[in-house]
């Protein structure tokens, strides 16, 4: 009975041991090809659990946002990268930070590097945001002569130093077994190279090479001539890396206790406290129909108990959630009760929940939300 | 320029004198009928706007959570409903609620009504939780045995004052009209009526009745024979609100307003700072597809312009937005510039930014997010 009486409203928990073995098989993974292993802090956002990456070797790491750099840096990071196109309303906060940390920023643009290169006064380093498929930020990696001009632009610039080429291979959430996702890393990979060689031949010097997505830093098969990964959801992992064939039940680290608060008998449907506010809206598509979780029973020792066959969230208000079951199993709870939603996506539901829960009791905080920052 | 030279970071802009305008006109409904008008407090969750509530003779408010009728109770709100099914395992912090304010609880099943008259010490009102349609918690209106049962369940206890019949007719969202939305309000209506009827035949006193939903609010000609109305979306309005047909453009008080980081030529989109973190994933479904905003410039004395013809955010990552626009359009954006996102669902994308920036450049803070709660 470690935690069960404290918990009165939805409330993210955390195993501990799960979310720690799962930062030692990716670091042990990196190991084997000296790539460095910088994590995507977005995931977690807690100068709590980037400890447990610093025990498994970690000395480095990615984040989202100048404000998630910095609650890191003041939690004693002092190698950081924001791997998101660099924000030039926040010059003021980047000058700021790059006067006190290791900072890379990342360029996924020529007139981004071009502010860069008149703007900023301290020394940070470079990457060039290559875009290789997933089709959201960074140059597409077939426009050498575009991603040529940016590297003339940072080499004439002496602060800036330039890292080399940066992607995030965001279509392998796409893929649905290990096989593809494996498949989507190679091909993110191979247009990376590609893009390598054809800036040596217009006179780069050497760049360095930085993918990163969780899907694709699970199912590869070893980090082989990768200067460095960034992946962040493998701390947690969670039902769409299931989905996708990366992970399997027992890597999951999280569960979200709710109260239920109402059951609906006609409709076989629980009614819990644990809504869109809590859970976010991200959802699976499973036999034609979308799901925000499966539901698991709680345990006061172990968190969450075998989960419930076919038990899954339906319906999500900003405070309610509606949990489909079927008549074998809707005497299991009552008002009154917890269950546990396994989640989607954890990165989202973490972020809603603004902080963790472990096993033990103990209380892991989370940085401020956005009204702080 | 007001509250340009502040905005770094994507941040809720509001339009006050829009919201108070809003605010009055149902005010003005209310009143006409001598009805109560007993806001949703979940769509601001902010006592400073609360106060505009107040200067328009609004007295009580709604809540979704212990947590917020807590935060209202402590900004001088003496008379509070908890729209939610009482949640048991909050018993402690409802009963230090109960002991400073006029507190209003729902019963939303037998075992919840027993549970508060077999538990609680404090005098609350009492209000049977009836689902007249969408699907969600509490009674439907057709098993008037039930409801009867938790009625004599309530008067036996003295320190449970039973007021009446309370719904959310949520349904109402599916409207794309507003005749659509005045006859799933006249529907619910309807029903909360017959079940009054229904429960007097079987020895009930008089039950107020208290519906509550934005597009039924709005759409109704107007509140007569009802008690109270709980409204909440009203204050802000949004697309999803214009697209049910009860509100203008001109009506809508919240943009967004986000930094462009990035664009895309080949694809003709803009990428932003503001992802599904900011505005959450409630998408429109328009012409087929979903997206999850408009698009307006920036404007630093009005807040936004006039909406971009056929710009919509299509993609959100955790802190992406793409936004996609067309030839015509798509030079007006440059990395560093601001754009503004009229957001679909106010009461989300509010509750993720955690505060507003007025028109003025006043800041006005929201309730402690969950991790603080």
């Amino acid at each position: 009975m470690l935690i069960a009486a404290t918990i009165q409203r939805p409330t993210l928990l955390l195993d501990e041991a799960v979310c720690r073995a799962n930062i030692e098989w990716m670091a042990r993974k990196a190991a084997r090809t000296g790539t460095r292993l910088r994590p995507h802090a977005k995931t977690h956002q807690s100068a709590a659990i980037a400890e447990w990456l610093r025990d498994a070797g970690v000395t480095a790491l990615t984040t989202s946002s100048v404000t998630m750099a910095r609650y890191f840096a003041d939690h004693g990071w002092q190698d950081l990268t924001i791997a998101f196109p660099v924000n030039w309303r926040e010059l003021g906060d980047i000058a700021e930070l790059a006067g006190r940390v290791r900072l890379a920023l990342l360029a996924a643009n020529e007139s981004s590097a071009r502010f860069l290169a008149e703007n900023l006064r301290q020394t940070v380093d470079i990457w060039l945001e290559v875009e290789t498929g997933d089709g959201r930020s960074g140059v597409p990696w077939d426009e050498a002569e575009r991603l040529d001009e940016m590297r003339r632009i940072i080499e004439a610039a002496p602060q800036l130093r330039l890292r080399g080429l940066l992607s995030h291979g965001g279509h392998s959430y796409e893929a649905r077994d290990a096989p593809s996702a494996a498949a989507s890393w190679a091909e993110s990979l191979l247009r990376l190279r590609s893009l390598r060689e054809a800036l040596r031949n217009r006179g780069a010097g050497p760049l360095a090479i930085s993918p990163g997505d969780t899907p694709g830093c699970m199912a590869a098969a070893d980090f082989a001539d990768i200067d460095e990964v960034r992946p962040g959801a493998f701390v947690f992992h969670d039902l769409m890396m299931r989905q996708i064939g990366v992970c399997r039940e027992e890597d999951m680290a999280l569960g979200v206790a709710c109260p239920v608060v109402d059951v609906q008998a006609a409709r076989r449907q629980w009614v819990i406290y644990g809504g869109a506010v809590h859970l976010s809206r991200d959802a699976l598509s499973e036999n034609g129909r979308l799901h925000y979780g499966e539901i698991a029973p709680f345990d006061p020792e172990r968190g969450w108990g075998e989960s419930i066959p076919g038990a899954r969230v339906v319906h999500l208000s900003q405070e309610h959630g509606l949990v489909q079951t079927d008549a074998a199993h809707f005497d299991r709870f009552q008002p009154g009760d917890l269950l546990v939603v396994r989640p989607v996506h954890a990165c989202l539901t973490a972020h809603h929940l603004r902080g963790y829960r472990t096993l033990r009791g103990q209380w892991l905080p989370m940085m401020a939300g956005p009204e702080e920052a």
